[in-house]
């Protein structure tokens, strides 16, 4: 296993479908993963997101997404515009191979919200920590949470993005070795299943279909 | 006093001069200010800048920088490119006033390493809070350690860029109010003297010269 470097991101939203709902916070870590957990850190990016006017009324953030996140329209007053956060996000990622966690969730509203937003996995690609957690091990509940469970790594703060990016940096640097160590394909797969059907698929990614069902999973 | 939002940023580099040194780190905070201290953070940037290669051979880092600021080569292997880092800034920065501590020293080095870095204080213009407080105590040592500890603002690791901006952040609150409450112009204003001659006017920028003499000043 060769040393990489990366940037694992997390956005926030108002909901799930990007052409109703908005990003309201952007998290980044640059780092250089290599084998046995060694990651370095290289930089970091986390922005609030100014919600947009639609028909010259702002946007609200419904309740249960402030209750899950802890983020309130008022915190997002005088942050930059998606296009801003979008735009340093990419200049920040450059080469890097981009990382998350149900990464076509984050691709989707990226690419949705900037007209450059589809190039930011080039040149190097991407890494899913959820879909290598379901090909690693297909019967467990592959959300963050009880991932990060699973191999003793702390999620404080989940839905806070930069603590869902250090969580899932950490996963990565595990899951990286174990999938290669066993001969697994991740590099730009995004997993497809009856239960979770793939709404988006990033430009250039493999589709791998898993039919066996997982353990009840939460957000 | 009205709120206003600013970007505060610090860049570390080998050396003083734009043409033949380099950036090696930039941290930005994006945040709120309002009267009696208030802050509210929107979001930060904080990464290392990759050296260039100069007539291809590596650039290195002075034994005195790495001493003063903690950064060794090795750190800055994977960074983003310097015009990756300032994009991001350009972007992150958006339309918010930005503020520095000796702001010509960084604004001159951002303009020398992006063909955009010129507009990155474009619309709302910039303040030094190394002017403002050779403005508002003219006779007190203005670097950012002496002003730090006249105000009762720790100043943890001096010379790492995001403890810096920290530093700078707290300072500025306390320094605008003081400045407006006394009439006194600090808005893209920055200082001339004899014993520190101005090596870069930013654009708009208005000069003030100060003959009178500061306590001996320290990096």
């Amino acid at each position: 296993m060769e040393n990489e470097i990366v940037t694992v991101l997390d956005i926030e939203t108002t909901g799930l479908d990007p052409h109703t709902d908005h990003i309201t916070e952007i998290a980044a870590i640059r780092a250089e993963v290599g084998p046995g957990g060694y990651i370095r850190e290289i930089g970091r990016f986390q922005t609030y997101v100014a919600l947009p006017d639609v028909n010259g009324e702002a946007v609200e953030i419904p309740e249960f997404i402030t209750e899950l996140t802890g983020i309130k329209a008022e915190d997002l007053r005088g942050a930059p515009s998606v296009w801003s956060a979008i735009g340093a996000l990419l200049a920040f990622v450059g080469e890097a191979a981009v990382i998350a966690h149900n990464i076509p969730f984050d691709l989707r509203f990226i690419a949705a919200n900037h007209p450059l937003g589809d190039v930011i996995t080039y040149p190097h690609g991407f890494a899913c920590t959820r879909a290598m957690s379901r090909l690693i091990d297909p019967d467990e509940n592959a959300s963050l949470a009880p991932t990060c469970e699973r191999y003793g790594i702390a999620l404080n703060g989940h839905h806070r993005a930069m603590n869902d990016v250090e969580a899932t940096l950490q996963l990565y640097a595990v899951l990286k070795e174990k999938a290669e160590v066993n001969g697994i394909t991740y590099r730009n797969v995004v997993v497809d299943s009856p239960e979770r059907p793939l709404t988006y698929t990033p430009p250039g990614a493999i589709v791998r279909t898993i039919e066996r069902k997982q353990t009840k999973e939460v957000a």
